[in-house]
């Protein structure tokens, strides 16, 4: 099932703009790396801050930038004058999140005139260099349109 | 189905002690407000740190929250040697998180030796008082002892 | 939250013609108890025909009667014009289901003019009567209307 | 992340053995096409007696059988004394269920000895012979050993 063709030709500065409106991406360290259509790539360091009782990335945070990549991955395929809304996700964690470095990619399965489907992988690089899966989700999205609201 | 009585006397401690040590609660500026046997609440204010483009918490923060409620709630019931590990979550996003403040509440639905099920509900209250239900979590958590962890 | 009234005062009706249409609640044997403004009631009893390898009712089905139950239950608010659309589910299963008898229970925790959100719980009822919680389930409903269908 | 060799050298009968005893497999029409380590296909032709409303598939038959697959690719990598339990899944349904024909595969993602995570992708075969998704799982399973049940 192929995905249709961007509907904006300006989805790539769309995707940026908005990326760099989202303050907890800034509180995360996360930098947008890839704006594919529909697909997008999110690369953030372990930190303290985000850390949960074992020194681990705490799950909610590894969640928040899968769901910017899912989200930002739908929102690339949607038309100019459109928002984009995560409805639901899901996240399975597969081993704890030690970094140092983290990848996120957000790739969509389906995208739909109104609810779109993404799923997202949470990859960590160890020091040698190393990558393993540590985390899957899958997030349901909307595409809102004629609310006066466009990013 | 009631949840059988906490095997530990010393559980609020052991649930106030860990949370503690979550850095990434700081970081959400997040307090533990109750932690009873099979059931956290955990209270947060909005901040700009934590927004998505719109200016509404992150989904993800809101799974942050969630989780750890959750994850505590189940924790509360568990053994003292034993530490607590998310094995997945689901939310579903009811309404934009716009605060001003935030009450999310783990609730244990089944305390299983190895694997626990919670539901989380998070609600925010608007400036007059009133209150409403913005999101709902279904969390998978597992028993993990005998591995040198105890929180 | 307070749901809305039902849109349709004949939303009863509508429900019971729809799920009379589902031949696969005949394959099921299940019936339809309860349906309510917001909230459907489902019974069935265990058969060898749905059963898993141990001889326990198969989670599939246990999540097939929970999705009508679910998607029912969001139905019922609906526009006498429009059809329902389950987008997605996730179900937690709790303890092996045994039976003999199950009620499946769906319930809506948010009726938005395009998605839904309803919670379901599968309860069993064992041979003295006592009643235990064995599935739930969350459940994402979409309102489709102007496709030419309206069940 | 490689999956691990099977643990048992002989998964593919264990596999065969333990669906042949799934009477709900003999109720939807589906047989199971492969039995690899870690990977499994499941394929079934659309039945009235397991329709929706509107002539489609039910989602959750479609779950059903994805449960199936799943559970028996982690199945397939798990010790010749254990058993397998499904803790939790998650369906997004893409588009109706029309068939005629489906082909659902499991893939193992995780295999841990406690809890393993796979992903299960539902395929619909059109009449001229085109293959599109229709629904996509995750499920959580559980390895049980030393309860006394073996499949």
């Amino acid at each position: 099932m192929p995905l249709p063709l961007p509907a904006d030709p300006g989805f790539r500065q769309r995707v940026h703009d908005s990326f760099a409106r989202q303050g907890v991406m800034h509180t995360l360290g996360a930098t947008l790396e890839v704006a594919d259509a529909g697909r997008v790539v999110i690369v953030m360091p372990h930190k303290a801050e985000l850390a949960q009782q074992h020194g681990f990335v705490h799950a909610g945070i590894v969640a928040t930038a899968l769901d910017s990549a899912c989200g930002y991955a739908a929102f690339s395929l949607m038309p100019a004058d459109a928002a984009v809304l995560t409805i639901e996700f899901k996240v399975n964690l597969l081993a704890p999140a030690r970094g140092p470095w983290f990848r996120f990619e957000g790739l969509v399965v389906k995208a739909g005139r109104t609810i779109s489907v993404a799923e997202g992988k949470a990859w960590q690089h160890e020091a040698g260099g190393a990558e393993s899966l540590c985390a899957t989700m899958t997030a349901t999205i909307m595409t809102v349109q004629g609310r006066g609201i466009t990013h």
